[in-house]
């Protein structure tokens, strides 16, 4: 099936369709250049089998992790692109995560001040969530995200089918931001997690998860409201992430626990974290609740003093509550998850 | 004076008026935090002046001069910002000429995915051209502008006041950009350039190149067509300011030498050597045409093959002609200028 963002001339077509990396001549012209962002996490026949479909493609291989995601990489990138030529007409293809989305798209809107971008995500996680929206970044100086741009792709290409090579650790970490999906856009999606055979499910888990996620964008494209409710849990998620050195937990398992750490009504929270231990999720960390902290007040949602969260008191409706960074000290302790 | 951009959401004001500087207030929020990037080469008092009328501000000082627009001081910009928690609803100022405009400029599309960003232009170049139209970019591997944005200040406050603290060289080197805007579409624009006493004329100068640049962008934002007529000189321009290294010529001397290089009309190009005559710039270079040949291939302009060029028939018209790269070497001789 094939979806539509409408944003204007930065629309484009989101395709979600099992096998549809075998033949991606039906979706992209061949015969471009592409630069292909990929990383040793993403299995070497995906690579070659994307690279050899293409009439002139170079490969750049970052490693797999969110350590990927700095100045040194993107640098790298740039001045590889630089050496072979890249022209403001050729395009740059993210093949990988959302590690690998992120930094292939910053890649792309600043290369000779922007060119053509598309996403073909391989993880669940880039699949329900970071390949559409076009929110590119990377980190630095421990701060997820803090260099960046809104950047969005021509294309979205997205092949459930690669993620059964997916470690199965990946795979639910993943799942953690569809669960976030239906907590803030859509109760048939939440409910769904709650069945036995969620797994079955697994089609309509990416399509519900990437329609919210799609409506919201087209809403608020550049986050200036409605669209904040996508980072429901990320506050004190992207704290947990940095605390950790993005090194103990996956960025999904930190949004699962960053939603418990913010979730006020037992009976969700209680179903919620009923839901992450199903999908082998932590619900509890063992950080120094002052390092997440220091982190949340270094957020770039915040304005100084206060931060707007995100949350969820029926499922499947968000509210915007702006609340004081301090405030937010008492959820990063254990005994509030 | 004040001028309107109109580009929907992006849309600006442009202040052209003696003193502006001395009372900011009138024209930005004083109370909001601001990051104010400035370079080694604009006088303390000014630097001074404006801070002390900010309530909250920093200043970082970058060194005179191409060599500042480069990945290493983005990066210095960016972890200050960090440091010093500047949050996505503060704004970042250029105060100084063209290279701190695109440097503050890209700092500010990228930092927190993109935050406010106002544009006090102290030399003749970036008050004639550089500090509007969102161009902003540093430079890598000795190509010119070749990692960037397009992001638009919300405000250019321009003071020709300060003009007369410039040295007489970059005084000069400012003009040609204006004088590139009446070839390109203000034939009395041009026409006052051949005046003796044109210096008496800089207010109507600034103002005219600055109408001329406000309308192309307008019509044209994201440079896909008619905003490359800027480009005039530029294309063997940036060849020769990369050939030298961003050392021996300045910007706007670059410019005029490209002009020369790429001009076909006998009559106009006699012309517009007197003129850069009488502006003390060089009218022929020293370099290697290979080594300028070889920056040119590599503009982002470029489609690989062949680059859109822009040529002047008739003073105040121009006109874009795609022209094969290779063609280019012929006017990358000294004997062609």
């Amino acid at each position: 099936m094939k979806m539509h963002c409408s944003l204007g001339e930065r629309s484009y077509d989101i395709v979600l369709e099992r096998g549809c990396l075998l033949d991606i001549s039906e979706y992209l012209d061949c015969n471009r250049r592409y630069f292909i962002i990929s990383d040793t996490g993403v299995p070497k026949e995906i690579i070659m089998s994307i690279r050899t479909q293409l009439k002139d493609a170079n490969v750049f291989l970052v490693a797999e992790g969110e350590t990927s995601k700095c100045m040194e990489t993107y640098q790298m990138c740039l001045k590889m692109m630089l050496q072979k030529k890249y022209t403001r007409n050729d395009c740059v293809i993210a093949l990988g995560g959302g590690v690998v989305g992120d930094l292939a798209g910053f890649v792309a809107s600043s290369y000779m001040r922007g060119i053509d971008f598309i996403n073909i995500p391989t993880t669940t996680l880039a699949q329900i969530d970071s390949s559409i929206g076009g929110k590119v970044a990377i980190d630095m100086d421990g701060i997820k995200n803090c260099v960046g741009a809104f950047w969005q792709p021509k294309l979205v290409l997205i092949d459930p089918n690669v993620l059964k090579t997916l470690p199965r650790r990946h795979f639910y970490n993943g799942l953690v931001e569809a669960l976030k999906a239906g907590l803030i856009g859509d109760e048939t999606l939440f409910e769904i997690f709650e069945k036995e055979d969620y797994l079955d499910y697994l089609d309509e888990i990416l399509q519900r998860s990437l329609e919210i996620k799609r409506n919201v964008v087209e809403a608020d494209e550049k986050e200036t409201g409605l669209r904040k409710i996508l980072n429901f849990g990320h506050t004190i998620g992207h704290g947990i992430e940095s605390a950790a050195h993005f090194h103990d937990y996956y960025h999904g398992e930190c949004v699962g626990l960053g939603m418990l750490a913010i979730l006020e009504d037992k009976d969700i929270k209680q179903r919620v974290k009923r839901v992450l231990e199903k999908m082998h999720c932590p619900v509890q960390h063992h950080l120094d609740p002052k390092e997440i902290y220091k982190y949340i007040a270094n957020d770039k949602k915040a304005d100084g003093k206060s931060i707007t969260i995100v949350q969820v008191s029926k499922i499947g409706e968000a509210l915007l509550i702006e609340k004081s960074i301090d405030e937010l000290e008492r959820n990063c302790h254990e005994e509030n998850i």
